[in-house]
């Protein structure tokens, strides 16, 4: 049996195209609905995901926030995309089991890439743990737009921290599967940047990270 | 035992003013990420979900695809959402059950969502065929910011039509659960706007819908 899931995926350009073609075209442009470039151009940006990958408390959404910021006041449109609107909402029905991680990232990635699709600049904060996720969300992504920043800080200063008290219930045992303690946390091999937070202040880590994006984003100004 | 994404999702906010109160505020608006409105008044808009419902044939991304083009001549940002970059991308994994079109459906809302909170007009374009499910998406993305607009063709028209081949394949049986066919659609009963496919040409119900999303989105122009 045809899968519509699949004819709609695969067929449906092609058949839109065709309809408005046979239908003889009162609006000759018509099948071309607007491009990621045109956004880019009228946005006066070039979009990316820039994805922060980093240990629970390592201060991937501070400094996501942070640029955010910084960007909005240079006149570039972001979208963060953190635990707060993403864990609440699209992937609610998601635990923290290895097969829901991995379905935690996939949806983020594509997520993203609607985002980037439509000239927007993405900042992904989430832990994203293994290689093979980030792997993922880079091939879904597409390599050229998907830059990796390895926001660092070795877990005994995230457990110091502890921001959300979520070190102390993993170390009690009271939530399991938490990483650094019971989970992995696989460094990456080849990310864009690396940023140490445990070694440098919020103000210079979040420079560093600003300095590293400009270049990839600016068009035409 | 406690849950993570419990805790995360519904303390998250809480727990990183808190941090960032306690490490001394070196940036003192730094909490306060970059706001739908600060967004929408850069973006010189308001945005909305516009949400086209009606039968596979009705013309629900024939008119979506004019109106984002339309708005994008006039300078207003929008996403499309349909098929061709839902169900093979955030969706793909997803079947045609009951249960599987309800989370179809819950996702395509929470994507708007995410868009809609980015200053961005959302044109989603997706059968939607139950009350129920409309109901869903509505509380999702906010009643205030929801406009469903029902693409309105009888079946007959729709199945002449046929753009995609699928009425023929759903009649024939080599594809189930194709609503119009053997599976329900349920006329909207308090839709914002009903457009006539069958009795106006593409033209007509494309300017039909376009005066009607004007007001909703104009912002300072």
């Amino acid at each position: 049996m045809v899968k519509v899931a699949d004819i709609m995926a695969g067929d449906m350009k092609n058949a839109r195209e065709n309809s408005i073609q046979e239908s003889g075209s009162i609006f000759p442009e018509f099948h071309k609905i607007i491009q990621r470039s045109d956004k880019e151009t009228y946005l006066k940006q070039r979009s990316r995901v820039i994805w922060l990958t980093g240990l629970s408390g390592s201060g991937k959404t501070t400094l996501g926030s942070y640029l955010e910021k910084e960007l909005f006041s240079m006149g570039y449109l972001t979208q963060m995309l953190d635990g707060d609107n993403i864990r609440s909402g699209i992937n609610a029905n998601l635990s923290f089991s290895d097969e829901d991680r991995r379905e935690n990232i996939r949806r983020i990635a594509e997520v993203s890439k609607l985002f980037l699709h439509c000239g927007i600049i993405v900042i992904s904060c989430f832990i994203s743990p293994t290689r093979e996720i980030r792997a993922m969300a880079r091939k879904i992504i597409g390599p050229e737009d998907f830059l990796e920043i390895y926001v660092n800080a070795p877990l005994e200063i995230c457990e110091q921290r502890d921001v959300k008290g979520l070190y102390k219930l993993a170390r009690n045992g009271k939530i399991s599967d938490f990483t650094g303690i019971d989970s992995p946390f696989e460094a990456p091999a080849n990310c864009n940047l690396e940023i140490r937070t445990d070694q440098l202040t919020v103000k210079e880590s979040s420079r560093q990270l600003l300095d590293f994006v400009l270049p990839w984003i600016r068009n035409g100004r």
